[in-house]
């Protein structure tokens, strides 16, 4: 079980559009219905490379949700795929018997919560073993935003995942999960794809960088080329403000941490930014941003 | 040599007896006087799997030490096996030449030291290879309550380690410590005891968690399924309080670093938890709290 | 490809000398003119082992760089070497594509930059693959003082790296470096070199010990046994201050991330230190204090 071929280096497809990593503005409303279907799909994963992801709406990552401390999300999770499945919102504080219980397959199930704390914060599928639901596709990133955050010139956001490639066009290999020996590790969901299609800015901009971790089992160290961050909030605190005299040069995660990140681009050019866990970067845990 | 056999989703015989997990209380008096006896023992560590563990008192991790800043602990090591072995404790600082030296089989030492730092700190044998000591059981935890340090309802303490399986009834298997392949990784000496033996509480409980990573190779990354972390002490410092907007879904600690974190268990129900490298809750870091 | 035989316990040659890990002095001046050289040399990097190293100024790690806020560095990088290289400063902020280029044998490139902000940062090759470029030894530390950093006793620099070890003589094995799996990790470039001479200080003097992680992969743990840290600076912020309750008995730190640590040695004695990711401190992540 060897598993999809991996090229590091390959380049995708001419037409290939990368995954919007904008970060969505919250919402307007203090409730948030949000629908998540779970959908078995063919994706391309790296140039070449398709597996048959478990995703949230389609996609893997699940979308990118937002709100501000005190909203109410209202989550209807509709089991379109094959076998049971479950979502677990590190958002909210609840019991998880009832609301992250596995459903079949042709089920729904809806819950509530109230996100009464700020961060950036994961969700994935609840069922057993997750190591395989994870490393499948099933997760994504709710952002509660600090109170009184301030306005940037740009906002992007990134999610680490590793895969562990399968055959072509099926599930992933849950043998290589158990050893941890991922083919490929990245942003968004796709190998290496903003290397090839940077996100774009303005020298001189503030970007922020919204980074959470969803593993399932490897750190991240994201770093920027040519900046650092003068401004660092993780796991629920600011670490950094530019304020200070001090600036970091990575953003560390453990799997399901997460935090953002503040530059200001000095001047026109391409900042690559990868994870600076090299073996990981190797794999395609890497991308640019575009100062135009 | 394979090892012993682990099967991640065993459950322990009936009358399996979860190590007790409940934080012991500070001792009256300022000076505390420890016996730690080390032991050669066999002992379940899965369900099934027996192993010949290396123990401070019969016990992996050995027995949680507890005082207050100023406190003078009093240790007593006793060499009950068949190599040699000492004892290096975090908690204090002293010149390691003497205290802290490899004692035959047969013979004792004893030594004292003033905790004079806040934290959860560590203690292992000392003895080289010591990521052959503390991977066959020679690790424990010592708390030094920080000045002020609120009550709670409940308060546990949940050493993380990693189990490298010898053949059965043997020691652990260096091999496999060198190449960081772990069989197990888990809470109190145990795959996965207490998803079968729930830690308990009531909903509502402010409940205290100190965590403390004995490694001896893996990072943990804490975390609580249904919880947020509105309190986070980590290596001698408070990062987040409840007053705060913020709050946390994982602890992450490298190898012999520690904390404790603090949640309100908003309702009755199953709260598991796990070390969120999923690779590692896959193999027995996981467990649960139930609310009554 | 086994690679060149690597024994952890070895102890090198009697006329063997450790690299000097004293902290050199911020220079005179705000405008710091340094020549990097890449150069391919053989050193032995354990006790009987040697490499092919590529090299900044014939050492792997390349120089300590100091300065303070607000220095201006300006790099004359010169290629002696038979491939492509270049260098990234994560000292500095500035649009890399031109400064960062890979240049070939027998170029070289002068480029400045500000460094604005405080901490120890790390520099590195920027020529891809970046994996083999820093494993094989192109890598340094940048310090710049934080404002008002005390004077401290002693003040040491310990760079934290792997090695993945090619035939003798040779450059590292890059599929090893894609495997993960190092022969050594190493403080300053060669195994244990300081449990085999000790770094000195004398009993009661606080010694800051700076560490950058250069990775290229591995998370790197420092403790020192036997001390306490009191003072903890990691990533641009202060995290503990000798005025407050709490201690450290770990600086954790990524790959490419850095800090520094603080503590008073309490006696006269021999105070190891160890990445506590104990897999690697028996792989040669360790070394020793000695106080007289
Ligand atoms: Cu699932
Ligand atoms: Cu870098
Ligand atoms: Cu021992
Ligand atoms: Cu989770
Ligand atoms: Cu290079
Ligand atoms: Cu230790
Ligand atoms: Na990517
Ligand atoms: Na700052
Ligand atoms: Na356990
Ligand atoms: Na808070
Ligand atoms: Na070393
Ligand atoms: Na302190
Ligand atoms: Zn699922
Ligand atoms: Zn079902
Ligand atoms: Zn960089
Ligand atoms: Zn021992
Ligand atoms: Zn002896
Ligand atoms: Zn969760
Ligand atoms: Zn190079
Ligand atoms: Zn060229
Ligand atoms: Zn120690």
């Amino acid at each position: 079980a060897a598993g999809a071929a991996f090229d590091a280096m390959a380049a995708p497809a001419a037409g290939f559009v990368a995954r919007d990593a904008a970060a969505p503005a919250p919402p307007a409303g203090r409730l948030h219905r949000v629908d998540l279907r779970v959908r078995e799909v063919q994706r391309e994963v790296a140039p070449g490379v398709r597996q048959k992801l478990w995703t949230f709406n389609g996609t893997a990552p699940g979308p990118v949700l937002r709100g501000r401390v005190g909203d109410t999300f209202e989550i209807t999770l509709s089991n379109d795929g094959s076998v049971d499945h479950g979502v677990d919102f590190h958002a909210g504080a609840l019991a998880p018997d009832v609301p992250m219980r596995p459903i079949d397959p042709g089920q729904r199930l809806t819950y509530r919560f109230t996100a009464t704390r700020a961060g950036i914060w994961m969700y994935h599928c609840s069922t057993m073993p997750m190591l395989l639901h994870i490393g499948n596709g099933m997760y994504g990133a709710v952002i509660i935003d600090p109170p009184a955050l301030p306005a940037v010139d740009r906002e992007y956001v990134l999610v680490q995942s590793e895969l562990y490639l399968g055959a072509d066009g099926a599930i992933g290999d849950l043998a290589k999960m158990r050893a941890e020996t991922p083919d490929a590790v990245v942003f968004n969901g796709y190998a290496a794809q903003y290397a090839h299609r940077p996100l774009t800015a303005t020298a001189g901009d503030r970007v922020r960088v919204w980074v959470l971790n969803a593993g399932p089992s490897r750190t991240s160290a994201f770093h920027v080329v040519g900046a650092q961050f003068d401004t660092v909030y993780r796991e629920g605190r600011w670490e950094l403000r530019p304020s200070g005299p001090g600036a970091a040069q990575v953003l560390d995660l453990a799997p399901a941490a997460g935090g953002f990140v503040e530059t200001v681009l000095p001047a026109p050019g391409t900042y690559p930014f990868v994870s600076h866990v090299m073996v990981d970067a190797e794999r395609g845990a890497r991308g640019a941003i575009r100062a135009g």
